[in-house]
């Protein structure tokens, strides 16, 4: 890594080598998002979309067929899709949580109301639809339907897991490659179908995106308690107050036995959360090693996308998907 | 038509018909509502799948390909596409206008919660989508993408007119040609598609859904203020209670002028409904021949809807496609 690359972060990276191509993604995006007949449509999407995030599902498609030489147009209109769909399951995620606060700004369900994120979502799955119908690719179609199908799945698994501290961890990774890892997945695999890639390369480009996904979605879960450090920082928590079953839980819960048995089914179980649970579940967390842990397994599958990544050409995005894979991680090391 | 035919109703015929399809949809039907790791899926759509309905969208589908002499498979797919479709709209309607009832049981979303019936209508939107790609017909993709599109955005419409009298026909038709003619017309212009059939003939099945799913909408808005007698019968008002801008109240709106916009701006524009509310508007819709000119405007689509038919060639389910027109209508005649 040079010191040049070290001065910036592999995401701002990408973005920058692929800023023609995601221009072109931000233009499409803006027109599909319109709606002659009903404006609260665009005005919700672009609330979401305005808001930024980093775009990262859209660069891996851009990423993973511009590096198998495809010079376009589709895997524009690709990305442009991988974002709707992204878009849309953030609305109705915003519904299911009952959050109030999305990349800073208040939901789209707190300034409007839920039967517009609900059915503003639905339209932009239809769009994404359509962009994708417009590539005339079926295998494309096919992995993306399929994608949809596992996100939905996963979402209504962690639903119905919610609150239930027996979850295995066999039952979180199902969750997880599902309400993230099965967009990332399908982001670079479909970047290098539409790039007509040979199968050891497609298959490569699947499991570089679910790995990503996997480890990207630990981390979260481990940020969500302060990092591996247990400091209390902003945003800290919402998962505990939520009750979620995320990694580091399942971890603690494990390690911890009949003797903390009785805590975590009160906060969680039960949701009867006083001052200083959130602290004592930190402290919980760390001295069982529940935070290495959940850090040591999101390495591991980061270090199984930079794997995967070897099967494919070298190539300047090559190192900077790889990188990102480190970047992940390194959010928490 | 002949007694044999009078003594049954065209849907029931429809149904005798396709006995051997509809078999074959449901059984598809359910082999995908199924889901191996979140149980919660098939319970939901079964709640809703199994109280029955018509099953009016999926034979309209299977009668449109039969009757253009295609003999399968994918008739059943696509049927099945369409009921998914629809039970996915009816999951998430039901959380937008908070009900409580539908089909005579208690909503998905009373049973369980708002968040299952997001996620599981999520899940069979994808669903239906997957049973799409298998049919290998991109015409069919983007038919049903555009539909998928469409429906979404005339209940963002709907959602965004609801409660504002100064709603126009226009707009009430955007809507309706949304939220409920574009699956009509969907399902029967791919059955059309799927056998191979000519231009004309597919833009024909497309013409008879759209205008028989406005006439269908404008019936069932007529039989919620009790149909043209404004007789009180069960499940009469909900639209009233919903202050929904149907076709019976913009048009007493108009009728009535300045003389009767006070009581339209307490009931609809403010919702401060009281005893006698719903009798008032009922009698003020009857007296301005607001149910009548309801009704004729249902007849004239449906007297549309047969027109189309005449260029599809002679069979007995076109014959019945035409006679459902007709008992659609009937209802309130």
């Amino acid at each position: 890594m040079s010191l040049d690359h070290a001065a910036t972060k592999p995401h701002e990276r990408l973005a920058a080598a692929l800023a023609p191509e995601m221009d072109a993604v931000n233009t499409l995006i803006a027109s599909r998002m319109a709606s002659e007949n009903a404006p609260r449509i665009p005005e919700v999407t672009a609330h979401l979309v305005d808001a930024g995030g980093k775009r990262l599902r859209p660069m891996l498609t851009l990423a993973a067929a511009k590096m198998c030489d495809y010079d376009g147009p589709f895997h524009v209109h690709l990305a442009a899709t991988v974002e709707f769909i992204h878009t849309a399951t953030l609305l109705h995620d915003d519904v299911v949580d009952e959050s109030d606060q999305r990349r800073g700004r208040p939901t789209a369900n707190l300034l409007w109301d839920n039967q517009s994120s609900v059915l503003v979502g639905d339209y932009l799955f239809a769009r994404s639809f359509q962009l994708m119908v417009e590539t005339g690719s079926l295998r494309v179609l096919d992995i993306l339907a399929n994608a949809s199908a596992t996100i939905a799945e996963g979402e209504v698994l962690q639903l119905t897991v919610a609150q239930n501290i027996a979850t295995s961890e066999e039952t979180y990774l199902k969750v997880v490659r599902g309400k993230t890892a099965a967009l990332f997945s399908a982001a670079t695999e479909v970047g290098g179908v539409i790039a007509g890639q040979e199968e050891a390369r497609v298959r490569a480009l699947y499991e570089y995106g679910d790995a990503l996904g996997v480890s990207f979605q630990m981390v979260d879960d481990l940020l969500d308690y302060g990092g591996t450090t247990g400091e209390i920082g902003k945003n800290v928590g919402d998962d505990f107050r939520e009750r979620k079953l995320s990694l580091p839980v399942i971890k603690a819960i494990a390690a911890g036995g009949d003797r903390d048995r009785p805590f975590w089914e009160r906060t969680i179980t039960n949701g009867d959360q006083q001052d200083g649970d959130l602290d004592k579940a930190i402290a919980l967390m760390a001295k069982l090693g529940a935070l290495e842990a959940t850090r040591a397994e999101a390495v591991t599958y980061a270090e199984k996308a930079k794997d995967a990544l070897k099967a494919m050409p070298e190539h300047e995005l090559r190192d900077m998907l790889s990188d990102l894979a480190d970047y992940v991680v390194a959010r928490v090391s």
